[in-house]
């Protein structure tokens, strides 16, 4: 009953935090903010989560989850739909609030010693093999491009993240869902205009 | 006199903040360590370079001017050629001291009123416009992949950055050059084995 309890008011945390960053950004998304919308003081905070950066990480695991629906290891495949990642880009490019934290963090946790580091590490292991599971599903073991699904899910996540920083430093000069439709066009073969079907 | 002894002054400090990126990472270019190196007091620093930030974003400018020739802008022909971009991504898996260096303040830029957004932002506009005219010089108004130069040059930059990052966070799972080199694969109309030369 406790744990329910304590669960319950985690998740609490986490919506508080979304909503938070969708109002401030990541830098007003400190524990002082997120404590008073949850009407703990900072030290009850510190309970939940310890630094700012645990608490983050927390919330990005959390959106893996309902993103992919089943804690970054796919849906009920086991994989992603390809066609799902266009809308999920689609989906990103309607919330900045919560893309730029995630942009930050990542870029932070290359860093030494960063607390978000291992979070990440693991992560890109998950969701390449998901992404690889997803394409080998649907075009065997090498993609019209010419590609395995293993190297070609290593440039998925790397179009996904690097078209992250070009549209959140410019977002009237990179329309994101455009250009990530665009490899994934190059992805199934390429070519414009008359084709194959 | 004085202007050019200050400018000689100014190189001599990016080379050392060079060195101990090289030797001690993002975090461990600190202000501090960068005086020290150039015999200088951090006050005396100061005067040249306001903020680390700074301090950071005078070396990646620094860098751009060296490994395109030219501010950022490209080669005498006012691009980059193709093929030495793959060098490029070949010698950057080599410094991963001043990639590191690069990806989180990359991944700082983005958010609120950080001082090296500008810079970012400034650069990607440039960067694209380059690998465009680098693009169309190479494939005239469509690419054998199907792209416009342009929207092209949004992805090219996109795996560029977006590589680094799954490479500085797991390097032996991460073949970066590699992986970049199946991109422009792709770039170039993909398609693996038996195809028109």
């Amino acid at each position: 009953m406790a744990r329910a309890r304590s669960e319950e008011r985690r998740a609490e945390i986490l919506r508080a935090t979304l909503e938070v960053i969708a109002e401030r950004g990541y830098r007003g998304a400190t524990l002082g903010a997120v404590a008073e919308r949850v009407g703990l003081t900072q030290q009850g905070l510190l309970h939940y989560f310890p630094t700012k950066e645990a608490l983050l990480v927390a919330v990005l695991e959390d959106r893996d989850r309902w993103d992919t629906g089943g804690g970054g290891r796919g849906g009920e495949d086991g994989a992603w739909r390809l066609e799902l990642l266009g809308s999920l880009v689609e989906y990103n490019a309607m919330r900045p609030g919560i893309v730029q934290t995630f942009s930050a963090l990542l870029g932070e946790s290359v860093t030494e010693e960063h607390p978000a580091r291992e979070f990440f590490t693991r992560r890109y292991t998950q969701v390449r093999a998901g992404m690889a599971a997803t394409l080998r599903a649907e075009y065997g073991e090498t993609l019209p491009g010419g590609l395995t699904p293993e190297r070609a899910a290593v440039l998925l996540v790397a179009v996904m993240d690097g078209l992250q920083y070009q549209w959140l430093l410019d977002p009237e000069a990179v329309d994101m869902p455009e250009a990530f439709e665009d490899f994934l066009g190059l992805l199934r073969g390429g070519g414009s205009g008359p084709q194959a079907p």
